[in-house]
């Protein structure tokens, strides 16, 4: 292990095949042994846990900030924006595109990252986007190992930005430690936003594309919302802001810094809640790969195929595979 | 039994606890025993899986249309149109307006069915919200039990209209035989719909407002994207319409029926598909719920608090919680 420094636990990273990039070359930040991790992390490649595993210990510094909301609200704008702000305050910034890309379009459709050109020259910034097509445990495991990656290889701040409003985005948005939903003046985001559970995740809401005469009323619309939220949690911040034009990015910021502080307060208690529930999410990806390998899914096909369609009764069926 | 036919089997009703509707009342399509084992369905009540298990035998008559699409495409308009299309040709519509709503909104924001008002005096429409927060199962099983009722009911078509772009509508598209997937000629919906995967689930593609200036870019640019779908895989129809002025819609309910009889030369095949992956989904939400409940959520958190952080790591812990 001659690039793993001896302070840190050699016991793990030995066990990380030899396909893999070695956990002392994420460590020191080294970009390709990072875009290799990230790979194997996106693709579930053997003895991608066990790399994963052996970061874990090095993370918990990094603050990941998830970006998400409606198509078109200008995430990828806004995106550009917090890391060109971040950087000017010395800060490193690794950005993850999460992209729920299917089998058929094979991620062909990534790749619109050409706003992020400005920042190609600029070693202090990573961006990459996620497929999570193979992942162990599915998109948000691959978003979360993505962030232990970046987080290990030194990044001070990771965004990670999410396409679209459904139960995925959700999912990556509980892995974060701070989720900014960015949402537009325009009919029905709002609404929409709270129907996909948005509304619950949110630590801080932009209102982007501000300059809009609807910016207000959706503002309003927002802060009423919210008081509908449970008594004692916690407020989300409400900004306005217009990416395009550059304005209302450092309000966005400070807000972001508002949570992070108060998030800090309970730090410990944050990062062990986030695991147990990692390690729920994992267990099940384990348990359900094993059961239906095991045979089981050809037994449940010919059960399928054998009985009287009058005899057909889904929930009685699950009893049957479990063995109930 | 005195509402159970003869003609029926009466063990699985038998079962059926008595705070729930009759399987009986339900197959004579009484409404109100159908709005109750909706609500059951949707609440996961006890029972519910008994009272689905005994509908079951009595499905596979209906015909499950999907309407999904980005937010603001339209689909709650061209449904209602959909639903004066099926009615004028002498069909029973039920509507099952999907709504991933989350523990926060309490379901506050559904009701939006003003526009279904136009068919609220007429007996063969039934419209009907899901909120499926207790589901078993989750949304996509909700929304597979209502089908299961409504088509015991006798409907004739069963229209699911789910909100948003997500895995969450992709996993119910997946329920339906036939998958409407609604777009307007708004730049970046085509793609949105291809990142949240909507195109593998597509059997037919409206782009509505057709009447806008760049519909026929949209119909170009679907049309080339879905010859990168694999050899051998079904075309997808792509037709244009305008749901508020009406127009459009006879060749729209064309293209479903095309869709429609294509699926019937292999409709067994296609019912016992859906039947496994659908155990399969129901097996792992079982197991699921058997495996936390047993002190076991209890053990993680222990061991999470008492593991010291250079020790943490999420795979290794996950092969520990399932004795690997």
């Amino acid at each position: 292990m001659p690039d793993v420094p001896a302070s840190r636990p050699s016991g793990a990273a030995a066990l990380v095949p030899d396909s893999l990039p070695r956990p002392g070359g994420v460590l020191a930040g080294q970009r390709r042994a990072v875009a290799r991790a990230l790979t194997a992390v996106e693709n579930g490649l053997p003895g991608a846990d066990v790399l994963v595993d052996a970061l874990y210990p090095h993370t918990g510094r990094a603050w990941r900030i998830g970006v998400t909301g409606p198509p078109g609200a200008g995430k990828s704008t806004l995106t550009d924006r917090l890391v060109t702000a971040f950087r000017a305050r010395g800060q490193t910034v690794a950005v993850v595109a999460v992209d729920p890309s299917s089998p058929f379009t094979g991620g062909a459709l990534l790749g619109d990252r050409v706003r992020m050109d400005g920042h190609a020259e600029d070693d202090g910034v990573f961006v990459r986007s996620l497929a999570a097509r193979g992942a162990l445990g599915g998109l948000s495991e691959a978003a979360e190992g993505a962030c232990d990656v970046l987080d290990a290889a030194g990044f001070d701040v990771v965004l990670v930005e999410t396409v679209g409003v459904g139960q995925g985005e959700v999912d990556v948005a509980e892995t974060t430690d701070t989720t900014l939903v960015v949402l537009v003046p325009e009919s029905g985001d709002a609404v929409q936003a709270m129907k996909a559970g948005l509304m619950e995740v949110a630590d801080v809401f932009c209102v982007n594309k501000a300059d809009k005469p609807e910016a207000a009323r959706l503002v309003r619309a927002l802060r009423a919302t919210l008081h509908l939220r449970p008594e004692g949690s916690a407020q989300p911040a409400v900004v306005t802001a217009s990416a395009l034009a550059g304005d209302g990015i450092d309000g966005l910021v400070a807000a972001l810094d508002g949570h992070r502080a108060a998030l800090a307060e309970r730090w410990d208690e944050v990062r062990a809640e986030r695991l147990r529930r990692r390690v729920r999410r994992l267990v099940e990806g384990r348990w359900r790969r094993a059961f239906w390998a095991d045979g089981r899914a050809e037994a449940l096909a010919r059960a399928v195929a054998e009985l009287d369609p009058s005899e057909r009764a889904p929930h009685r069926l699950a009893a049957r595979v479990l063995g109930e």
